[in-house]
């Protein structure tokens, strides 16, 4: 067993980490990082079971994670960073439910995007506040800075860790501390490089796109779970 | 002087040629294909001049390229597929202006994007149409087929013919043959690579990719004139 090149103190909640995205992260972060992880559900039960998978999966890489489990409200609580891996219809009542737990050491980190689906596609569907991260910012206690991170990421392919990846996560918040932070993490992961969008105001266009990276992988047979680069 | 290796009875207008997505479409297609060109301006004599150099551009590079001017009208009715490079609050009047001149054998491209800036950035800002090219389909001849093409390019990373580009483009429209022929245009270029995304529905998504785009070239400062790849 080996332990990770990166030492921090951060404690990182992964909400509905037994999601597809929360799975992926929690993978990715527990081979390329040594930050400690907890896996939240509204089951506390779901989210052991899952820990217990991807401890599993980690160590059978070489890998011994720094991975616990809790029910979400607990793993909020106990973090310094907290990943909102939910269904965006999820995540306003889910902020309301942990807000009690959260202080301004907390940082609050959403992947979500609200989309519908018709005949030829999907379609970003961004809720009344202009955006989800928005959406999730309008419920947050005024001083939990809230960070747009991991939005345009396919669970799926970065939940295989035999795939290597090479591609962009982009950052939007109004905090520049706090989006500095998910920088660092989201830069732990390898293959994997953050950039700067600017402030909340700007996420509409990020969360956009998300839909058409799955329009893409419908009409073009070779493009299963699209990554995006910037240069 | 050398010819090029593409041969094609297709002719191409590049209506607002003058401007810099239309000079960086004129300067790759007539560097790297032989499609005979039309630079078209509201102005003639400006068409004139932009063709003039454009071609003394391709001239001390060792291409000789099939680059005429036409006023607008003139060159749409000309021309067997259409580039409305110009700005989107008058697309709908050009395609007004050249409506009469087109049949049911001449394809409408549009790489237009609305948008509006604010203190923080730009934003995608559709008309009621839901995106531009659907509004340019609206105001088409219904037998004219209208794609969606060339919507996220840097003109001016493009119009550097020094610059070795390897980028995408997203392609979008309801006729398959007249999406599969811009789709032979575009590949024509060096380094692009087009790249289905659906019908004209699907447009708002691709839309809303350039001022996102352009809020990265301001948030990152390596990231002048940002091209993308999807993998």
């Amino acid at each position: 067993m080996t332990t990770n090149a990166t030492t921090t103190e951060t404690e990182i909640a992964l909400l509905g980490g037994t999601g597809e995205i929360g799975r992926a992260l929690a993978l990715r972060l527990g081979r390329d990082s040594d930050y400690a992880l907890t896996i939240g559900s509204r089951d506390e039960r779901k989210a052991s079971e899952a820990a217990e998978d991807y401890r599993s999966r980690l160590r059978d890489r070489g890998v011994e994670p720094h991975l616990g489990a809790a029910e979400n409200v607990d793993a909020a609580a106990d973090a310094d960073v907290v990943v909102l891996s939910i269904p965006p219809y999820y995540a306003d009542e889910t902020v309301e439910t942990i807000a009690p737990g959260l202080d301004d050491e907390t940082i609050l980190v959403s992947p979500a995007v609200g989309m519908q689906r018709d005949e030829d596609g999907l379609h970003y569907h961004p809720p009344s506040a202009g955006s989800v991260i928005e959406m999730i910012a309008d419920v947050a206690p005024d001083d939990v800075p809230v960070v747009g991170a991991f939005t345009n990421l396919s669970g799926e392919r970065l939940a295989d860790l035999d795939v290597e990846i090479e591609t962009d996560t982009l950052l939007l918040g109004d905090d520049e501390d706090a989006k500095e932070t998910v920088a660092t993490i989201a830069d732990s992961i390898r293959g994997l490089r953050p950039l700067d969008v600017g402030p909340l105001t700007n996420a509409t266009e990020v969360e956009a796109l998300t839909p058409l990276l799955i329009n893409l992988a419908r009409y073009n047979d070779d493009m299963e779970n699209v990554c995006v680069t910037f240069h």
